[in-house]
């Protein structure tokens, strides 16, 4: 049997798009000599469509797409995604198609409800074990979370009879490190199913998501034969055969040359995939960047420039009189080093104006956190007035670690579409920025703006550490606080210093509000602030953030 | 059997706070002679604790504190809820406690996953039905969505034998007409199981959502026989006697004089506890206003001073040239009217400082939508700047039909805290305000405020039906777009004009990412904004908005 698993970008929402690309490939691999051709889960509506489900005619829609799809196909399988309206209930189901015919619907039987998912909030679960016999091996169909657990979807599959091959088609999230799970995964389900496993995943960013693709073909003994391009669309082929011992035998056919897993090139290459997709699905073409001339605004404009090519990306600096000299240069030597436009807006005037009405009120003062914010929302109001002018997306340019702190101007330098390193801790940032470097064989992100005190220059002689720990000690504990849910007494234990445990934990509980009015951002941490982690503004629980 | 229903205010978070009222509680039906004392649902904890439930150290200090208020327990039977940890698993369950032991724990069954809720996240169900023996009586013990389907209830119940009383401790959150809901569902669950249905619903404002109370006792006829107060804290008590036909009768003891089920006055009680709740359980006095002299603001400074008082609301006036002398005295004169402090911020020196330095930027514009959105900026800008200044929170003014549309600046009249009026439709505004100036018997907002055509004034002669259709066609599509998932042609068939339909669903669809970045506010409709309704801002379908 060959088979084909073709994944590629698919689109929330647009069935015709999405079916366009799937004859494509189908056409592709036909002409390649696949018997199958394996499309990932949902792929006929794009994933996750959320409460797009709860529309009747959104699933008539999808039903209408499949037998659109379904006219172009011929004696090759295809095997695709789609959100199934059946009876009341609705499946997130799969159908195997042949000759112009729906031959099989299977139903996906383990819903996540946890992390990003809230697939129990609109599907039913199946409860039939499916298989498709080609080419005299019996494949046993399966969706994303089935095979997750190998153990019960061996004792599920065991009715369904002999299998050779398990297709698992997949809309499967990106994290860092998540493809090494994925292998696990995989291996131990082909060992415990005493088959090769199959797995299609989606590539593309939607909203907070990016899937990465790195569709692969397991062996029966765990080994990956095969991967898929990175980020990108790609056929992944492959023969299986019967081999000795009842075993199948895999060979690949066309696969794609070296799949990088270096933490910090995937890092990099969601992001690009993210910010691109975000910006060009929701129809701009141009981005707008606030320059301060520190490291984060300008890790935003490098990752743009390679999302949408330097002609599209347009940084602005925005100085006051706290801006150093130093500063400015830097923000303008980036924009020359990235061959952006560039352009100057000063905001001394607009806030002594601001400062001279405010005046008028009893008790302004215009030495404090306000007026410190005040300049921020200025700033905030610049980049809108330009983007509402202009029709490009303001990107913002705050990192996890801020984020998590609530160390941000809310409508200020929080003003934007999207916030595309809002899940990357500071430290990793500074990694970033030295890839950027080191990846372009020259000084791209000026050395002077990485070795630089980080600080948000709202008042004279400002640093980040007047307000915070060092960020590798932030990052430890925001770690341990945010992705792992540990109290401060853990936290403590592992090695962070007590006062600062109390004092970050206490910050970012109180900074909820803060997060719940800033833009989406590009999860890459097994943890992201948004639908990834949902917890009340009103809060008066304590874990262990003193004086809460 | 003497039965006290006790609904109190529980905070999420402060277990030792919601401890010392349901001592205080429990302290009062012992004296009133009470068999069995009955508290909400997860009202050690409060509700929805969220992703405070992945915490460990959160489900330790539910344990404890359990385990504290056990230690006061006597001789009268006390249940409450709370969130129990048990092998690795997370129940939402119940605990009745006597003579200081926990002597049973039933877990909740039906967990709902829908709407609002999220419980399948987090909770695994139980599977063993409870009862507990009191004075004779055999009572079933529940909790909420488990009596939602009340045949599925009967069976399930069926192996636990004869039950007389079936107890049902709730949070389920308010919305417009939820009552008659409730009542109907409790009703039939009386008839099914044959037997009295007693339950105990939380009150109090949690983020979005708020709680009425309005705990009940239905006999087994399924005729409701008391009530407990609305939006307030209570104990209702009554006697369950066996009567005949082996029917158990219910008498009150203790209820609340007149539960209003008035649409408006409900909506009008809701606004007002949902704002107190948000504003004090964030730990903030006092609120600010931009009043424009529009219908809008008044209503929200009006549930303000309901909520917090008039020493603890403060309005904002914030005039440029495009307003007219009307509006800013009618500004004023609410002001006066609800005794309020009030200030004029004019924005004339900052705009023109604004437009005078985008003005160096080629292609800029003072008289488009630009321009606009920087006058709400600005008034936004001033706000926060006050709010920062004087540990205020702001309170934004936008209704539902804005929200929907949007129809309003992100971070300029979406900057605040929170958006009370956000799931009122405009329609509802203007009745809500006639029931301010109905029930306080004079003109506390103006009656020019009532009758003049709604404009941002952000433009000179500036008409809100220059981009929107008359807001009775508005709310009409709106409802049927927005809470009954609806598709364009549906509606229009409905009798809504063809080509409003398509596109006020259009501008539905792409303002999902103002919403996004919006404040939250009171949840009073089935689907609200927010948790309710998860929409992806990238999206490309089309339920009719043509064009898209």
């Amino acid at each position: 049997m060959r088979l084909a698993l073709a994944q590629f970008n698919a689109s929330v929402g647009d069935i015709a798009g999405n079916i366009g690309v799937m004859r494509r490939l189908y056409a592709r691999a036909v002409e390649a000599g696949a018997d199958v051709v394996a499309f990932p889960e949902l792929c006929i509506c794009g994933y996750p469509p959320e409460d797009l489900l709860y529309k009747r005619h959104f699933l008539e829609a999808n039903a209408a797409g499949l037998a659109e799809l379904a006219k172009g196909c011929g004696e090759v399988v295809l095997v695709a995604g789609f959100a199934e309206m059946s009876e009341g209930a609705c499946y997130n189901s799969l159908a195997v198609i042949k000759n112009s015919q729906i031959e099989q619907i299977y139903r996906k039987v383990k819903l996540p409800n946890y992390s990003v998912f809230d697939e129990q909030r609109y599907f039913t679960a199946g409860d039939k074990p499916a298989v498709l016999e080609v080419a005299g091996l019996r494949v046993l169909l399966t969706i994303c979370e089935d095979v997750w657990d190998p153990k019960k979807l061996a004792n599920f599959a065991d009715c369904a009879g002999k299998r050779d091959v398990v297709l698992n088609i997949s809309a499967s999230p990106f994290f860092v490190g998540k493809q090494a799970v994925r292998k696990d995964v995989l291996g131990k389900c082909a060992k415990e199913l005493g088959c090769a496993v199959a797995y299609c995943n989606l590539f593309g960013g939607q909203d907070e998501l990016v899937f990465d693709g790195r569709s692969m073909v397991v062996g029966a003994t765990g080994k990956v034969e095969c991967v898929a391009k990175a980020f990108d669309e790609d056929i992944l082929i492959c023969d299986i055969a019967p081999g000795k011992d009842g075993w199948v035998e895999v060979t690949a056919v066309a696969q794609a040359d070296d799949v990088c897993e270096d933490e910090i090139v995937e890092t990099y290459d969601a992001l690009v995939l993210g910010t691109r997709d975000y910006v060009r699905k929701n129809g701009f073409d141009k981005v707008l960047i606030g320059l301060s001339g520190g490291i984060d605004s300008s890790l935003v404009a490098a990752i743009a420039v390679d999302a949408l090519g330097e002609r599209n990306v347009i940084g602005i600096t925005m100085p006051s009189k706290f801006n150093s000299a130093e500063t400015i240069t830097d923000a303008e030597k980036l924009a020359v080093n990235l061959g952006i436009d560039f352009g100057t807006i000063p905001i001394g005037e607009v806030l002594d104006e601001f400062d001279e009405t405010l005046g008028f009120i009893q008790g302004w003062n215009n030495e404090g956190v306000a007026f410190e914010n005040l300049q921020a929302r200025i700033r905030g109001t610049m980049l809108m007035s330009l983007s509402n002018q202009f029709g490009y997306m303001v990107l913002t340019t705050g990192n996890k670690s801020e984020t998590a702190v609530g160390y941000s101007t809310l409508y200020g330098d929080t003003a934007g579409g999207f916030a595309i390193i809002k899940d990357v801790p500071k430290t990793v940032v500074y990694t970033l920025c030295e890839y950027v470097n080191a990846r372009a064989g020259r000084e791209v992100i000026p050395e002077s703006v990485i070795s630089r005190p980080p600080s948000a220059e709202l008042r004279e002689g400002q640093a980040d550490t007047d307000s915070l720990p060092d960020y590798d000690v932030l990052d430890a504990i925001l770690k341990g606080y945010v992705e792992d849910d540990k109290s401060a007494e853990e936290i403590i234990e592992e090695g962070s210093p007590g006062e600062d445990v109390r004092r970050i934990i206490r910050m970012v509980d109180r900074n909820e509000y803060k997060r719940r009015q800033s833009p989406p951002g590009i999860k890459i941490t097994p943890k992201a602030f948004g639908r990834d982690r949902r917890m009340p503004i009103t809060n008066r629980f304590s874990s262990g953030g003193n004086g809460k």
